[in-house]
């Protein structure tokens, strides 16, 4: 059952002024719910029994931390209908959507849960020490991984559990001994309350002291702010809007002590379509990448806005084949209003633009918060012209870009900015005949696909979410997939530590059968 | 033979309009050559070819690399005596250290060589693709870590070799596959340029392309600002003050396109000695920091700044044997009359402070740019009410301070700010029975020292230089040790690409023989 209030820690706590309800758009009415923000004294509060908790939390045992993950993947299965039910009245998504986002959230817990369990996570390093070396002694060394703090992590608008109050942010900084406060979006506060609910049932079941885990309700961005300037919080997760993350990198970076930012923004995802493969598959290319487009209203980070094609024989063929699924796929609710209207601002905006010519839409008869999926499509000439091109139309909106050849693409590719993908549709033998295209396209995103779509990003060690600058503000780290883990850690070296007093990732006899690089070799053996 | 030209590329250049020589501290008189500060031009030919060279250099397979590092090692050699010269005129410092820092840098080079050889650095993972997998077919995906662009390095004043021109943040960012472009610093320009040359031979010799390394004069802080601000140049390694490396880090989180700084900045390198210990060993104590502090006139960055103690038996004792020490030991040369400067007005600063005694000093019959090692002490309840005795003392300086007990120890540690090092000296009973104090230090440095001393930073893969700000500006890296060459690197996804096309570290076959985590399982086997 909703209260609409916060957890700060464990305690239900509602004592701020400003009320705010969610949306159902579909029917395009008030949730009935009301959503109290937290109060700058529930804000401060969190922190504080946030860095209390610190302290004992990094200090459990990476099974004791499994245990936990695991207990919350539980208590959010045992939600059941109740949280598809507000899932969808808060977003507009069908239950299937509602069904697979749980199941990808409930896994992203299980595989930190794994990790945990295996061990290895921590990169444990040893170097022994050599007593008689000349002309110095070494000394024993040892490094592991360590976790740094409270973090704030922001719920996304698009993905209100795998990448919000459970998700992959929280997961993977929990796994990692930091414990979490949640700034709730606002359009599925709901939502968040009862994934919050279930973190601290798990909380409390698997003995995880209070403040480990908050939930604190907000309306606009003050919240965010306070959160992200406080001392006490150490690292930040965010996933949307360039604007959004640019201000919270900014904010962070001015603090006293500045704090990592992990924000992983817009990104308009340039599939790059080579000619023999498009003079091979024309009409297929045209069939998977409307689906692409308006898969989920096109409301993914991946969602494919620009494709890349050199003018020739079969273009007609593909943007006639693209043209017609678009018209005829029925259109998807948006998220939320504000959602919509930005839709159709960016679409305005892109129409106004020299030499864009909208080839395929649904058409403007559609219900309240639904959008008309729309293809459009600019010369390679223009668009090198206008940097307003590179802007991301969140929602089922692509740009086809006809270049007049590779070169041109290749020069189009080198203007763009960071991504987060980037796709290549081409023959084997194309991509060696074409290395300047893909090497350049490589140097802009975080993944390169070869001959498949860029929507579906795979929970696994091998994903890199994240890219260059704007895609994410730090390339290094991914913000899917177990090696996100590594945004909330930083390595500690112990120097001649006794081996009774060493974690035991580091004692001589490895009791926990971990992975580590010792003097330069990879073994699970023990140190004599 | 020195010039006083900046290299642009392999190209010996001096347009610029800003002359300035360096200085012999020991003789206290201006060294014959006039070095040409790098114009706005040269500044721009640097980068623009650099960003050129990537596209080749990144290209280069990693044994290719290793040849270049190992060839930028003997050329260094080759320059024998007259960098040795070179080196103890700009310095001061005499020249056993500079063989020593000489051999260091060597070896760093030739650590990363053999990183590179060893090829597993990449940290390749692979996930194979499951086609038949329910709900959706599981995708091939890879990744490795790749190189993000050209890198400019600020030279340390305090180590000309190993942390400048061909030091470990050059090092590491060339064994990456990434340009360097060094901004010179002013003391040691000669050295800079010796370094400088013997880099260059060996790219021309091993076949790397113009503009992997530039080598730029400079007098001031300008250019430094030009080159961070350059929108092709991608990172920046500094080693230096705090005020000097959160300015760069200012500048490039404001940036457009934010780039990292990794900022290895000042450290007071706290030292706790624990009541039993002290009592067991206060004489031997007093012996050995006294060397710490006053090693190579006290500038290092892991000098020993702060002592904290409790009150007891046996601490007038190790006071009596410290001040002996340090008022015996000969006063030893500084770098440069402007570091001899903020030594003495650091050390008035500190004698301004309330409470503070100075216990030992060498006195004032030093030579015009030599130091008088100073330690003075302070109670614990003055400290933790005067955050300026936080400050370091670039220099041979400790401060320390008589705590009434471990409480008091444990907050004094949790107000500092992040710290390279922290030491602890106590019986190994004393670990658990001071537990809070352990913890609370661990929490605020890179690197827990057992019994021993901060000063000496052994390069393995073990070692953490860096820690919590203003320590570092990003604690999750080191700037010593192979490791340190994940500063300059990125991960990037693969997505279904065909196996002929992959890196040669992702190929099914693993032609490197390299370690990488397929489906889970750390593995040099080839993936049939």
């Amino acid at each position: 059952m909703l209260t609409g209030k916060n957890y700060v820690g464990n305690k239900l706590s509602a004592n701020g002024d400003v009320v705010f309800t969610t949306l159902n758009p579909k029917l395009n009415i008030k949730n009935s719910v009301h959503f109290t923000e937290a109060s700058d004294d529930e804000i401060n509060e969190a922190v504080k029994i946030a860095d209390i908790a610190f302290d004992e939390f990094k200090g459990k045992s990476n099974l004791e931390r499994a245990k936990f993950l695991n207990a919350i993947a539980d208590e959010i299965l045992a939600l059941d209908s109740e949280l598809i039910d507000v899932y969808m009245s808060e977003t507009g998504l069908p239950e299937g959507r509602a069904i697979g986002e749980r199941g990808r959230t409930i896994g992203q817990l299980r595989n930190f849960a794994a990790l945990l369990e295996e061990g290895s996570w921590v990169d444990a390093r040893i170097d022994t020490a050599i007593p008689d070396r000349e002309p110095i002694p070494k000394a024993d060394l040892r490094k592991m991984n360590v976790a740094i703090g409270p973090i704030v992590v922001f719920g996304a608008s698009n993905f209100p559990l795998a990448y919000s109050t459970a998700g992959g942010d929280t997961a993977s900084a929990l796994a990692a001994g930091c414990p979490v406060i949640v700034k709730v979006h606002p359009m599925h506060a709901g939502t968040s309350e009862l994934v919050g609910s279930a973190i601290v049932k798990a909380a409390e079941k698997t003995g995880m002291p209070n403040g480990v885990f908050s939930n604190l309700n907000s309306k606009g961005i003050e919240l965010g702010r306070k959160l992200v300037s406080h001392p006490k919080i150490k690292g930040v997760g965010f996933t949307g809007s360039i604007k959004g993350g640019r201000a919270l990198y900014n904010l962070a970076a001015a603090r006293p002590e500045p704090i990592p930012v992990f924000a992983e923004m817009g990104s308009i995802n340039p599939v790059v379509i080579l000619p023999e493969y498009l003079a091979n598959n024309a009409s297929s290319i045209g069939k998977t990448y409307a689906g692409s487009i308006t898969l989920g209203a096109g409301q993914f980070c991946t969602n494919p806005g620009l494709i890349l094609c050199v003018n020739g024989d079969k273009l007609n063929e593909f943007l006639t084949v693209l043209s017609s699924e678009i018209e005829q796929a029925a259109p998807q609710c948006m998220l939320h209003p504000l959602i919509k209207t930005n839709f159709l601002n960016a679409n305005v905006m892109m129409q106004q633009q020299k030499g864009v010519e909208v080839i395929a839409s649904y058409g403007d008869s559609v219900d309240a918060n639904y959008a008309s999926q729309v293809v459009a499509r600019v010369s390679g000439d223009e668009f090198l012209n206008n940097p307003n091109l590179h802007h991301e139309v969140f929602g089922p909106y692509s740009l086809v870009v006809v270049c007049d050849d590779a070169e041109q693409m290749e020069e189009i590719l080198r203007g763009l900015e960071g991504q987060l993908t980037g796709t290549i549709l081409g023959e084997v033998n194309e991509i060696s005949r074409f290395s300047g295209v893909v090497s350049t396209l490589q140097n802009r995103v975080g993944r390169v696909i070869f001959n498949g779509v860029p929507t579906g990003v795979e929970v696994c060690p091998s994903m890199l979410h994240g890219g260059p600058y704007p895609a994410s503000t730090d390339s290094r780290f991914t913000a899917v997939g177990t090696d996100s883990i590594k945004r909330w850690v930083r390595p500690l070296s112990f120097q001649n530590w006794p081996n009774e007093m060493l974690p035991k990732e580091l004692k001589n006899e490895n009791p926990l059968n971990i992975i580590r690089k010792v003097d330069n070799l990879d073994t699970k053996n023990s140190i004599s």
